[in-house]
């Protein structure tokens, strides 16, 4: 008989098992790009920055903790009918209810931005009023509409403010997005322009005993970071300020997670793909 | 005052014209590629073509014709709200209703292939029973529902079907479909596989009385020739061979065309652009 | 409880299943690529060609015939020691051994054409002088020695030589060597310069009474049709070609196949792994 | 009728006009890249970072302003003739001439940087020996001769020297040069090495009354942010500085600028571009 | 000391050795680009021939010939003074000048094709009238000025048709051009369009006496053979044509050789430099 | 006669001479890239150095000094053989060894990391215990075994501390490794994460009177700034950080240095190779 043993397992993230009974954290790839403005490609995200995780360690220095010590299950990426926004959008918040309903924190691979609307929705109907959204993004995402729908990447941080409480929505790093989301903002949300790591820590004590969901738009880096995207925005942050974002939130109390807008098609050196990946693995070992 | 005819129009395909009123051909670009199933990017297919068309002569050899004798304009590419299906495919169909309306002849470049769709359905409003199609294709497209949607880039045929008289359904060039797509043909349809030369001379006499729309995606070129298209299909046809099929034609009653599945991130030396706007070219001049 | 059906499995060649023990034939990837003198990058093939794979139909209307008839499993890449070039042949053939042994057809996934050697060995071990070895490449790989070194992937023939009859060993669309191998070859095997078809058709008799092994290194095809890979040569076969050629050898007694060469760092459309993947699904249908 | 409010302009800069007489600045092509002594390909910098603009917003939350507040035409691309040095950079300063004869304020997109030349000259000759000109740059540009040639792109601010007040001629974040350029400046300009928010910062006293022509050749960037241009010279300033450079020159009393040596073939994720783009739009926002 | 022996030579063309006066052929690289119309990048073209080069064998099984039966030297790039036109032409000529003055072969990787308008004249200067010129490319290259310019890659040929015996021109495998081009060769010179196979041997007869140049513009190729060029032209030959072309020319008085328009930058996979090194090995053991 | 003064040499690093016995530096490549575990392809690295260096200048700024008033040849890449890890590394120990008892200096261009190892042997047998070694990497390089091997790239420094005193190895600017690595640092090496300006500055004095070797992996910087490598890993140092770390080490008593991983086929753009062409320049310039 051939022995299993000897083959590798190129399609899963990085140290994770197949067991969805005992694992407390579960990725899933939503592979959805059918709103996007600018360059598609998002769909094949998931894919990459599975890859790309093969190249790392399990071990962190930054952390001194290791992925074997964590249980995490992959399931790989769910099954979407390409085209159909509203049927996409239902099964991905279909899983995300499976998983929290089981006690479980999603961890979410996109995609474009949107599929994040129904998992913060999910998460928010455990959660309710005290759950803490914490948004990394270059785009505010706070559009009612967008080429005239309501469905799209750049509604969806709005859609989410429609039944979130907007006093526990952060954002992080913004710096492209019209007049008017910027006055919702500024009005309702707690908007924090251009910078992560000082914003982080000014809010840190506010957040620190709430239930925290974490979406995190890779343009949030700048786009000698994170040329994978599809509508890259010069002026962001570095690779050191994200993986310091995600070491400060160490052991906060985060109920799930979502990084999207990997594009591997415009990401020819995959370094995108990579980067994500070990955003994943620091966020894995830091606070999920 | 500064000289405006020092200036070069980059955005418009070669020597067509801004005079819709005196142009018997209608250029349009169609930037919509939501239903693809495998990978997207055709939304940039028209801007590339056109790009790409400037470095083509307007004289053809081929033919001994020339662009200059032709009037056509180019409106550039619809606006079209992404994700949303139907209404892209409503704007599509509305202005093909109104340059056929205006009995001008649509040039519409894809964009993906479900484009299609609405265009033929208003050019058979105006033909009727008599309209022949044919279809440029290593896909069958003929499939009822794709990943249960109707409308997919998998089913653009299939639903023209419902309306056209399938007898003057013919498809060139085909080599991938599943058996029910095959069976529906061969009881319905006229169904070349992998060839289209010596198909086309065969039912050249049956269809030379008869308005023809031509519906040519791109992959049916072997990849070689065509690597840029989302779905590249081995084992097609040679670009001499797609130029060849596009001279048989030559002052057929052709009423309308469209190219579509031009992908430009998957083409990186340019090839399939230009190609495309070759078969443009010679189509204009051929029987447009 | 999270419904394993609504996700896709990315990481497997279409329609291959995970039971070894019913299956009859068995994909292995060989991810080996230290002994290449021109490009390395090869070791990402079988991982390309399964991706690419997904992108096809179950059904082949070249043979009317249907993948989810057929019995076959994926077990992934093998776990090779990089730089290691004995070790890892040892694991390559030891795992050719076990399939043999169970009475399957072993369908390796290269990496470096090198990897034959073991397997093919292995499948000699079993059929003996018999055996039928089918070489299709653009290389003789005939040499003694390649930079003084007997493992590297322009010897792999010559080691299979030493143990193969000799006269069962036929070479198919040959069109890059040195003068001693084509001396070796002209006296001892049956060399076909350039082309694959007519020389198929004219030894088709002599095999189809005995056991076949094919080796198939995708340089055969010209750069134009599959340029990545490591040392493309000009003046190849199209691919219309290439599925000719295992069209004309339908239901022989193969034995076993591998399929070598894909380089996807050089295969920036990606339309070599899809001519791969096409010509391993015709494959399968045609005679595995 | 068709209308023509439903499709998108995809060939000028963001939110620009057609109405040359009413708008205070006119956005021009220069798509020369003959002299250039590294990597050509800067010919179709304009088109690229036109293109690219369009992915941005007219609001610019840096600056709290709109484009649409804006009067401000783009004319395309001037019409060459390729390999003709003279005769291109005469028909760039007979253009460059027109504008500000007209009293509008030219933005010119390069092309190579000895575009700038004749618009430096033209500027001059309006505004005389007041005129201040702040290089941005990672090259001296300094030469007499370059390769045996005086018009080079390593001479053009040479050139320009010959007829400005040297006290008012800036560079700023350069890092490469030969030592007979470094000494011209330490003698005779104003020589900032590396940095370029500092050393503004240090001047804005000096020239905050007097005429300023901005040439902004993209290199000044670090390769990472924008590695597509023609001679990368590492060590570079970064997204961010760059765009609080274009912020501190706030409501200065710029009278017109070029931004040169984006070359879209190297650049292929697009992010040179997409950065190019967005420091023009800020450019037209804080001081045009 | 130091063993010279155990480095690899990597810059010079397969073979060739640096003993200009034992030398029958000499190879040069004129690294021109500027007075092309569409893309540039020519430059890199010998650079990238002769480093792919090194992938090929000495032996031709296509000749049963060898280089290292062959006497040539690689002489590396001209240094050009970039964007002179003038004076570049001139440097070219007068190298070629030198080498047929020493009763060599000039063998000359371009670069864009006007360099070979000062080759062919000092080879029409030693061999006059009865000078053939075999002309394989896509485009006729026959115009009298090209964007008002005389000097151009478009006028290459019109410019050596002013010397030459035009009944000594021969054009093979062209598709694109203007009327007046076609008019001019119809009625001056020998014009073959779109295929070069036949052509050649119809007029072998006529040839076989004369001295012969050949000037080879890589674009006669189909892009699918050749991507990597300034003006790729769909419809041409394959690559197994082109080697036959060379073949059949097998011994005949070729007394030199340009291989003009290889482009690295659009020859992502590195395709037509091999084809390009190929062909030149061929030639030299052909012909030259 | 030609006169070859009109040449370019493109394949030796910038100003470099042939002559050997006058050089107190010698730069040689060594191809090898057979041990990586994860993308290789650094055997064209030295290549691509080379060719980047030529668009460098040869006076810095940075150092006022200049390439001309150094003397150092560039002898080429070494002939090793593909895949034998032990006679390659033979090899490239041999030539070190050469170079060290002529009392010159390697500057050994990679390849991948491994070729280290030989390189510090030779040089600890001259310099023994006092020799230091300054390793610039993003990872630990400190394995026992990799996949099982111990000729690996993950395992040179290991394999240099062997022999080494542990004491005088400085590791800087290091993110990955697995734990076991870390303890053997913390325990026996000077390990410094992440950073290492401020850590060079830290030790200056120690190793101040000491003879030096320094092995600089080019994935030390950030993968923005040096995409082209096998193993990016983000979070590194800036191009600015990594010129500095030269600067700082001026007139340092350097004995030999290496510079690896540089991956030209992951290097779109070429920013990695040119990066390396500067860090190389500026080293020589600084204390070789």
């Amino acid at each position: 008989m051939i022995n299993k043993d000897n083959f590798a397992n190129n399609s899963k993230y990085l140290c994770s098992n197949n067991d969805y009974e005992n694992s407390s954290i579960v990725i899933i790839g939503a592979p959805m790009d059918y709103t996007v403005s600018f360059k598609p490609g998002t769909r094949f995200g998931p894919q990459a920055i599975r890859a790309a995780s093969l190249s790392l360690e399990a071990y962190s220095v930054y952390m001194n903790r290791n992925l074997l010590d964590k249980k995490y299950c992959d399931l790989g990426d769910l099954t979407l009918p390409f085209g159909n926004v509203e049927k996409s959008l239902k099964i991905i918040g279909d899983a995300a209810k499976e998983i929290i309903q089981d006690d479980k924190k999603p961890l979410f691979l996109g995609g474009e931005h949107l599929i994040s609307a129904p998992i913060i929705k999910e998460v928010n109907n455990k959660y309710g009023e005290e759950l803490v959204v914490l948004h990394f993004d270059a785009h505010t995402d706070l559009r009612t509409k967008y080429f005239d729908e309501e469905n799209s990447h750049a509604t969806v941080i709005r859609k989410a403010a429609k039944f979130l409480n907007n006093k526990n929505i952060y954002h992080f790093g913004i710096r492209s997005g019209i007049k008017e989301e910027y006055e919702f903002a500024w009005k309702n949300t707690n908007m924090f322009l251009f910078e992560v790591i000082e914003p982080i820590k000014m809010v840190l004590n506010d957040i620190k005993n709430k239930p925290i969901y974490i979406t995190f738009d890779i343009d949030v880096l700048d786009p000698a970071y994170a040329p994978g995207t599809g509508t890259p925005e010069p002026g962001g942050i570095t690779s050191k300020e994200a993986l310091e974002a995600i070491h400060i939130l160490k052991d906060m109390n985060v109920v799930g997670m979502d990084l999207v807008e990997v594009s591997p098609d415009y990401d020819h050196s995959g370094i995108t793909s990579i980067l994500a990946a070990k955003l994943i693995r620091e966020a894995i070992l830091s606070f999920l």
